[in-house]
């Protein structure tokens, strides 16, 4: 959608464009039709048209037979398409995440934001008032001299306005040092209250992931929180090599749905919800004893060589189980078993 | 105020906008003699100009009268209006908070500031060196030259002032990585302070409430230190929608003060200090059973469902009362209950 | 090769650096023909040219004749020559690492790349819109509109499209603010797992080396774990002086492989792989009391004064072995012996 | 001193300034022989010019007159004063601890600087060729490509050279959000690695500060660990006032050596090393109880209010004794006293 919205300005494709664009515009007005229309007894239509998505699909559509209408020439109306994109930001798990973020680290980020503003207000006026007599059209004017502070302070620095003075350019070295301790604390903040929501997300999704493998389900419950911070979820399709015999090992794998095939030798084993595999490379250090393909979409849970070793160290008894499990797999010189027969 | 400060130099409103900064002259100069004046028999008068406050007081009011009677024009006294905005920053929380981590972390603070004074020292003079035969005009003196240092080494870069020979030209390339990681350490620690002092200053306010709560309160202190860092305040105004019926629940709530109504079926019953509701929707993972809306102004604590899924693993009594009530409740076929009957 | 590279565009050593240009492309060629070539009853040479590293081989060899044939000038065509630094990328660890920090971080990354690429249309847009009148020549059509958003929102600010008319500027001010954001997630995703990364492939490193520690190998293994998160790799080559003595003492070392000689004055004594030396300037708080020098290439684990500590106050009878075997070591008036004999 | 190197280039005030840097200038020379002179017996004069602040000293005094017999301009030859500038680096503690920093770090910093370099290269050779045509003055040769390079992958943007092309901009914008993720990589190793050291730099100190106050030496290892890494070191000069009567208490204070005062009633008591106080405030929650002034240089241990709920949370039986002190403290009506008696 950006690439067509994005060269509706070049001269000779424009009529194919603009079709292009038409047929966009059909699209998402039938869309809409169908989302308000079939159910007129009820009251969906106008809570729809009222919801989030409504008024997104409803910007979508209207403004730009609008502003056709007003007269404004069309190139100038397919900017309005631009708005087409926000149909997208609802596919988008980061920005409700982020607006998560913001909301709850608002205070923080607020006391940054009036740290920022005070910054830059003092040095635009220090700047008025030393560079005012120099370059009267740059400085002249405290609106001038505060969009110089902007682009300095968040260090983008255009060049259209350079104070000339000594002290002007002393103070303009120090703004700059300011914006990037304002930048850092930002950065800070944002980026730690954006990896605590994923931290905790990931957790919420785990936990519900561990509790439908019956091995992990019967630990006790402060082990299954120490499990469910170290797993990694992984979602797989059909058919995808999960690991390949002979590479180097570094994780072993539960299956939290989906079924998997391990190909040994007399005959391929299938392991489904529940079992766990990849465990003898962690064990014994070697490279994979076997390939293991999906058969099914699955969710497996991934347990690195790292947190392996740091669980089985706090869970003796535990590590036990996976050792006798894994020795009873290469005694019957297969690679992999499911865990409960 | 800034909305004021700004316009103020465009051309034809100047009256009306005279006119509204006199009136906030009047009225900060009015504040002044108030605080100033009553107690004439302490000595609370000079206290008070000789304080922070009062300093910033006297600034909003006494320069632009001074200035206006030396003769400098009304358009650059007013830009002095913008002391004004000191005002401000006593409201902020923030300022003294990052006043506290400028404080503790000073010695890396400096560290770094004497890193980057010798950086900037060092690539000016380099730079006075190279270029002067080249651009006289621009890295001819020591002060040029420290200029475009400043301007590269904050990867600001103005452009102003640019190498041209090739040595310069490295020698710049080394300075702008070298700002990347002059600005990476001042972010580091800024942010790193900043979070450390945030989540300080929580843990003390949020210490407070807990020991509100009697169920809290009676908890063992390493598990009422645990819960500390793991609740969020949430202050509501009256009449607030907490959950609503039928939304995921993602958390449960104590209230520290104030009152919320459950609003379930026969009549709704009314919660108060030291209750707890929405812990239901965590323990059977479904959507909430009832609607709460505060009837006062209400300070409750947040327990998020990974921290409360870590904290009941953790304490495996507690969960065990948590749940009980949480049955009591549904047993009585009313959502929420007051816990203390 | 970057200093062939960059001056063969200079004018006169031309000749010098077409003819070193000519050697590497024909040991390339050599190494890329032999490496292909001599088994050709197996199917490696195809294989090989598959792979990875057969394409980038290939890469380096193919395109600099064909141009040449095409009829590209020389000068031109040996900007490919680029392509070589590939083959270096191999030696690299730290791409891999990145490879694997993306690919796990895939989906916070990708959250912020809409993020940015959302903000960065509308900004366009926006800027489009307002001054497209004024400056047509730089916001006339949406792609320059674009190319004046990426720049301002990455805070790089060229300057050759800037914003002239008030709410054009109001806008530009806050993209940069969202800049400064986006590029705080950014950062703080980046950061936060390459570090990740890093201590978790430490830790998979050091744990092997451990486990060759039999003074290690016998502890229990959370007490392993915990050590391995705490020692730090150090690699040294034959002669090498590790600690001097007389110099303050701030860390111990364990021999994983290689060994070392403490002079000592009677006669120098040999420590090899699983002995410890230098713990008696931690236990005391003094000066080193020999210097230790490597006899062979040697692999060391360093525990550091701090984590030194920690761990005995956490191991209280592993603690009083070392003490032990250091009061048994001064007694001898030998600083440092073998721990087995 | 920088100061003096700065102006030498202004025009009146030249003779003065040289007076003064001629004065300097003996002042090194001077020091520089007393410290090579007075022990002609021993080595110690070539040793010393051979160290490292040997060579500092001499590179201060050395090339100022050898630059002046050559003939240089006395303007620029006082350039080099800013070699004074590196004595000055003896006595910052911050770079040896970012040397450290970069010693420790130095495989995961030399990664990402490959990674910086082949961005670099890929992207100079891409504008190369993509804008050769379009700007031969600007993009003609690969150097001056790496020069744009550089200036945009370091987000500095000088704008002295820009890609005109829709492709060059394409590729521009994908250098710049490259650089930074570069940046971002770079921020993070190097603020985690300084700080990790702030840390541990802070423990060893503490450490040997908690080892002096008997109160807490016998405490049980892990404890004195869990307390040396809370504790805030504090260096106050004598008379300095501690805590103010009447203040809101936020910590508690232990003293590592030096000598306080507490200004109680009947008379005032001092309190030397050893001993705590500050306690009863963060007991009760009320306001200081009484002014503490130093009377000697002190070395005072800091332990912050949420730290100390922490502690005493964990470690009951010390609260035990902290109330008791502290409640045999407030009986005798005295605020503070001396722990040992």
């Amino acid at each position: 959608m950006t690439a067509i919205t994005v060269p509706e300005l070049s001269p000779v494709t424009r009529t194919w464009l603009t079709v292009c664009l038409w047929c966009c515009f059909c699209f998402f007005l039938v869309e809409l039709l169908i989302k308000a229309w079939p159910k007129p007894n009820s009251k969906t239509a106008s809570t729809y048209l009222l919801s989030a998505s409504g008024v997104i699909d409803l910007m979508a559509v209207l403004p730009i037979p609008l502003v056709l209408l007003i007269g404004v020439p069309a190139n100038t109306a397919w900017v309005l398409a631009s708005l087409w994109l926000l149909k997208l930001t609802a596919f988008v798990p980061g920005l409700a995440l982020l607006g998560r973020v913001v909301a709850l680290e608002a205070r923080p980020l607020a006391s940054v934001l009036v740290i920022f503003l005070t910054v830059l207000l003092f040095a635009g006026v220090a700047l008025h008032i030393l560079e005012r007599a120099g370059q009267p059209e740059r400085f002249g004017s405290l609106p001038q001299s505060l969009w110089w502070a902007v682009s300095t302070l968040t260090t983008t620095g255009y060049g259209d306005s350079v104070p000339q003075t000594f002290l002007g350019r002393v103070i303009a070295g120090i703004v700059m040092i300011c914006g990037l301790g304002v930048f850092g604390l930002w950065t800070g903040i944002l980026a730690t209250g954006f990896s605590a929501e994923h931290r905790r997300r990931d957790f919420i999704q785990n936990w519900g992931l561990v509790t439908r493998v019956p091995f992990l389900r019967n630990l006790d419950p402060p082990a299954i929180i120490e499990l469910t911070h170290m797993l990694r979820r992984l979602d797989l399709a059909e058919r995808t090599i999960v690991v390949r015999r002979g590479r180097p090992g570094d994780c072993m794998y539960f299956i939290a749905s989906g079924e998997v095939e391990v190909k040994v030798e007399p005959r391929p084993i299938r392991l489904s919800g529940g079992a766990f595999f990849g465990e003898i490379a962690l064990l014994e250090g070697g490279p994979r004893t076997a390939t293991v393909v999906t058969t099914l979409p699955s969710t497996l849970l991934v347990l690195d060589v790292s947190n392996f070793r740091v669980f089985m160290a706090n869970h003796p008894d535990l590590a036990k189980e996976v050792e006798m499990e894994a020795a009873r797999r290469e005694r019957s010189n297969e690679s992999v078993l499911p865990e409960e027969q």
